[in-house]
Parts: C-alpha cells; structure tokens; sequence
C-alpha cells in the first residue's frame, strides 16, 4: 500500500509588551491584552505563580495583582496565588513539579485559561514546563523579572527542568502567549544579577550587530551604575535580536545549528561544576572570554577586536575567570553540548565584532591555552 | 518601548509506510527510511522500547530487530531492547515514564536519535510522552501494532500519559519522525482489539467520507471475519482521512474546535467509568451510536441512517450499551469534556451520512432519552 505523506505547518505569535509597574490599577497593558484575547461569554481563568524572591522585593506585589484584577468581568483570577521558591534550585526539584500540576488540576485550568509566571529565569523554565505538559499545553503568561530573563530566556520558546542535575535534559519548545517587560522589577535585584543579564546582550551583539556593541561600549558605565534608562534600552535591542533570530532559524532547533549558544558550551559546564554558585549571566561572560580569545588564536579575529570584548566585560565588572575552568571539567562540557544539540558538534565563534562563525570542533590543547590566558589576566589585569 | 512582534511558523513532516513483515532481514522499508535520514560521518543511535503483549504474540520479534540493525553502518542499536507493560495501566504509571527518561540518558540518546515504540495506542503515548519531553524533544518512530493505533492515534500528533486517573491530562503535541504500520503485528490481535480499531474508521467515515461508510457496510462481513486484506484497507483510509484532517485543520488544537473527537465525550468518560474494563474503541462505538441517535432526535439526521449505523455497528459484533451509561457519571463527562478542550464545550454532532456539524451545548434529558433507547435496544435487538 502506498505510503502516505503528512506535511504542515504550525503558525505561533507572541507579542512582548514594555510597561513600567504592570499592576498599577491605572496601567491599561495587561487588561487591553485580555480584552484583545476575550471571547464573549466565556471566562478565562489566570492562575499566577509568583518567584518567591520577587515577593520579598517587592512586598505588594500579591495585593497589587488582586487588586488589578478584582472586578473585572472578562477573566477570573485564582484567588490562590503561587509562591515558589527561585533560582536555579527550583529547576532541580522534582515536587515542585507535581505541586504545580496538582495546582492546574485543582483549580481547573483549562486549555483556554492562563498560567502567569512571575519571577527570573528558572521560575519561568519551570512553570514553561508545567504549563507546556498539561492538557496537552496550557496557554502561559511571562513576565520575566531579571534582566537575563527579559532580554534572552523569557522572550524565547524553550523551557525546561534539570534532571538528577542534567541542565534542561527535561523540557519542550512552547512559544508563551505573551510576555510582559516591567523595569520596575529591575530595581531591587542585586548587582550580580543586575551585571549577569547584560552578558546575552554582549552575545547577541557579537555575532550579530556590531552597532549594539559600540553602543555598549559606549555605555559601559551607565550599564555598570545601573541607569535605568540605558539598561531598558539594552533589554529591548537585546529582546529584538533574539526573538528576529527565532523567528528567522529555526525555532524548536531541529537541525544542530545553535547559533545564538556562542559562549554557551562551556557556560553550561561550569555553571554546573560550581554547583550554580557561578551565575549563568557570569558564566556566559566568561564563555564569551574564552571563545572570543580561541577565535583571536584560531586567526579569525584581530587581537585588538579580542581586547575590546574583554575591556567590555571588565568594565561592566565581569570577572573573566573561575578557578573551576582548570582540570578537565569544562573540557568534558564540550562533549556533553554535542549530546545535547545532537550528533554533530557545532560551536559558534567570531571572525568580527558582529560576525559569527561555526565550527564542527574544537582543539582542547588550544583551549587549555586560552584558558591559561584568562588565568594570568586574572591575576594580573591587562 | 514599543511592543515587540513575534511570529514564525514550524513546518512538520513524516511520513506513515505500510509494509509487511518490517524486521526481515529482506525488507528494505526500515532501512532505506534511515539511509534517507543519515548525516554522513554520524552514526544515529535506535533505542527500542516494546509493548509487552507484542513480544508475548511474536516471540522472535526481539531477536528479528536485532538481527535487521546488526551489522549496519550507518545506525547504532541500543542492545539494550526495553520491554514495559502496555494496555491503560500503562499510562497510569509514573514509574515506567522514570523508567524511560532514565534509559534515554543512560544510553546518551540525543535529539538526533530515535526512540522507536513498537505497541498498541498506550505504549505508544508514552513513549511518545517520554520522547516529547526528552531534550527537548528525541525524533521518535511509532511501530504501531494495533487496528486502532495503525488508522488513529499512531499516526498522529499527540501523546500523553494519565495524572491520577486523569485521562491524558500530562502530554503534549509532538509529531513522530516516521510510522510504520506492519499488518504482522494484526493476526496476533484478541478478537476484541481487532474489532475495537474499526470504531474509529466509522468515526471518520462519518464526519467526512459517506463513501468510506458504505464500504465498511459492503464488507462489515469480511471485517467481522477477520480478512486481513479488508483490514489492510480500512486502515490505510482511515489513516489517509485523519492525516488530511490533522494537516487541514488544527494540527495542534490551538482552538475548541475537536471535530475528530466525535462519539469521545461520552467515550472517554465510560472508559474510566469502568476502570478501561471497557476499551477506547469500544467505548467510542458507544458513543457513535449515542450521538447519532442524539443528532437523529434533534431532526438532523434521518431514522434511516442513524438505523444504518447502529446496524453496521452491531454486524461489526460491536455491543452498543453498557451499564456504566446509567447514573450521572457520564453526564459528568460533558463537562471534563469541555474543560479538557478549554472553555467553550464543542461537540460534533451528525446532519447526514459523511457530515459532521459542531454544536455547542447537549440536553441532559435528551441524553438521558437516547441512553434509556440504546438500553432497550440492548435487551430486544432491532
């Protein structure tokens, strides 16, 4: 019998919103996004899964949300807000999981009805996953509070869980329904995260739009004493390169090609090898200073344009080494990113500020030098 | 800042093979689907995860599959061939999804590897369940071996695996890499799972394809009897139906709209009434026969033609009541309905022979009338 052949394709939209203090009774964004969303006669639910973190910061935040949405006659909001716990712990724990399916199970949330998470991006990974494996896929709401999840994570299509501490190694590619930018959220992190969210930014700008890294170059200082202003601007060219670069590849990643992971393969490793202690954002900084300086070894970008990226890091006060970097941890991460993408290796790296290129390997014995380099430079600032 | 837009579109393919005796070493069809597939230099790995009723039918099935991948080039078997449990209960077992993930690490099966499931719609959901949230997502290839997993869910885009009790409330849309559907794996079936598989085709034929309908009344003899070829038929058209439906429509039911799931509100419902003592397909001829009669007393659908399929259900040997049907259980299943797919309830009802039309709401008591109908038929068959 003839085989038959099964072709389609699926269209998904996202729109990420900008608005500073989402949940001011006065602030029309959140509600003309539901009113956009409203079919008559029905009432959608929202259930809200708050970062525990961002309620400490911000301590009205829960009395803000019931406000918002008292009263209104389009959507029912779960009176039972959701308070987890944030940071990368909360992606390694299994219970956590099930207390949110147990959540969207006993509240009745529907396939029509909205997840809302709030928080950085561990929190949105995994309430991502939750809301992506029940009834099949429940809508879910974004809003990212830390730079890194503004700028990069939080906008994006994947989420994830780890796994008997294997990063990510359970998760799915589900596009959000909407994401919600709020500066306001930026002003109490602390500076580490403040620092780290700006290390996709330098990413995205280096592979991608030279301009953006003058224009971080140019705005080192700002960025470094957090102005607001400029950080808002960084987030949003940041959000803008990434969700073109989604929408112009290849969104669930089927191939093997993962462009935007330049700096990623050893970040991923040693995030893991310090037990999290080293930031992604601060790992990412660091994976950056390797791959640029291999690209710089490799002939493929000047050391001039090498030194510029580092300066930019310093002065943003990256540090650009961590003693985990030495003995074969990170080296080991190399193979476990091929895992990972599946089959072939493939590793962006520079020829030009603004220019990436990939490769299908890597020498170890080269990168055991630069990652001397960034040893000495430690010790002795260049 | 202004709002940022995204939208992008993921295209989907696979194709379905028919092909007899799959694992002789003499059929191409496996093999040249992989060479198809292969990345020169890269060798793909297979892990085999079997239903167990399948290796019990056909006890040198383990041994054929390996003997078909020993000595290929361009894959590597996992030697490892897993064996869980099929059925319902299998679904219902967090254990076996541990199991899965667990063996998909352990073996380093990355995103460019194959999980094949060989087994009925259960083994299959789970598997593909496992696949789905694996990386991210592992190529999977579904060997379906059931009348109703080769002509519906084995051909499809879902998985799922049950929450307590909860039928496929943890799953997700994730199309297969490739089906093969091998008409071996049907000459061991029960009389039972043969006869069940055909409910489905009456479904399609229903809604769409008067044609389809009338063949299945020329040969429900020859089906009834078990001929093989007529078989090899009716799920090769059944299958051919659904696939246009799910590329047509809504692949992934980002909207209410279910029109495939006509006669399954109920169904669904009976099935977990009865503990799945009562089977998917058997539990959906139920539900034809109840929502056929239901269009019939709302005038759609003539007396003539509501009798033609009930009378093709019961030459099939198709029992058209159940006890279960009885109380306010399945009344109750309306509105599960309704919340599985999100909001507003939409049921597919019948105005002829090959012609769905969706309404959106039921009348108990009417429904209470065509269950006391089926219940007096059951006892004086027409």
């Amino acid at each position: 019998m003839n085989t038959l052949h099964q072709s389609f394709s699926v269209r998904f939209t996202y729109d990420v919103y900008f608005s500073d203090r989402l949940f001011e009774t006065s602030n029309p964004t959140f509600l003309n996004f539901l009113k956009k969303n409203h079919s008559e006669g029905f009432r959608k639910k929202l259930l809200f899964i708050l970062d525990e973190g961002v309620t400490i910061g911000h301590p009205d935040l829960l009395d803000e949300i019931k406000a918002y949405f008292a009263n209104l006659s389009i959507v029912d909001l779960v009176p039972d807000l959701i308070v987890i716990p944030g940071g990368e712990g909360a992606k390694n724990d299994p219970a956590l999981v099930e207390q949110l399916v147990d959540a969207i199970d006993r509240h009745g949330i529907d396939r029509h009805s909205y997840v809302v998470a709030v928080g950085g991006g561990s929190v949105l990974d995994l309430v991502g996953y939750v809301a992506a494996i029940s009834h099949r896929g429940i809508r879910h709401i974004r809003i990212p509070t830390t730079v890194l999840s503004q700028n990069d994570s939080g906008i994006g299509v994947k989420n994830g869980v780890n796994y008997r501490g294997k990063k990510n190694f359970l998760g799915s590619f589900a596009p959000p329904t909407a994401v919600f930018n709020d500066p306001k959220f930026l002003t109490t992190l602390d500076d580490r995260d403040w620092r780290a969210g700006i290390s996709e930014a330098i990413k995205v700008a280096l592979i991608k739009d030279q301009a953006f890294f003058e224009w971080m170059e140019a705005n080192a200082e700002k960025l470094a004493t957090r102005d607001l202003n400029a950080m808002q601007y960084l987030i949003h060219r940041c959000a803008e390169l990434h969700l073109n670069h989604i929408a112009s590849g290849d969104p669930f990643e089927m191939g093997s090609s993962r462009p935007l992971d330049f700096g990623h393969w050893s970040a991923h490793k040693l995030e893991q090898l310090t037990d999290f202690e080293v930031r992604h954002g601060e790992a990412v900084a660091i994976g950056i200073a390797l791959d640029s300086l291999y690209s710089q070894r490799l002939g493929w970008l000047s050391e001039a344009d090498a030194n510029r990226i580092l300066n930019l890091e310093r002065a943003l006060g990256f540090s650009l080494f961590h003693p985990a970097l030495e003995g074969d941890g990170v080296l080991k991460g190399l193979n476990e990113f091929r895992e990972h993408l599946g089959g072939q290796l493939t590793i962006m790296l520079l020829t030009a500020l603004g220019k990436g290129q990939e490769v299908h390997e890597m020498d170890l014995s080269r990168i055991r030098e630069v990652i001397g380099i960034l040893k000495e430079n430690e010790i002795q600032p260049a």
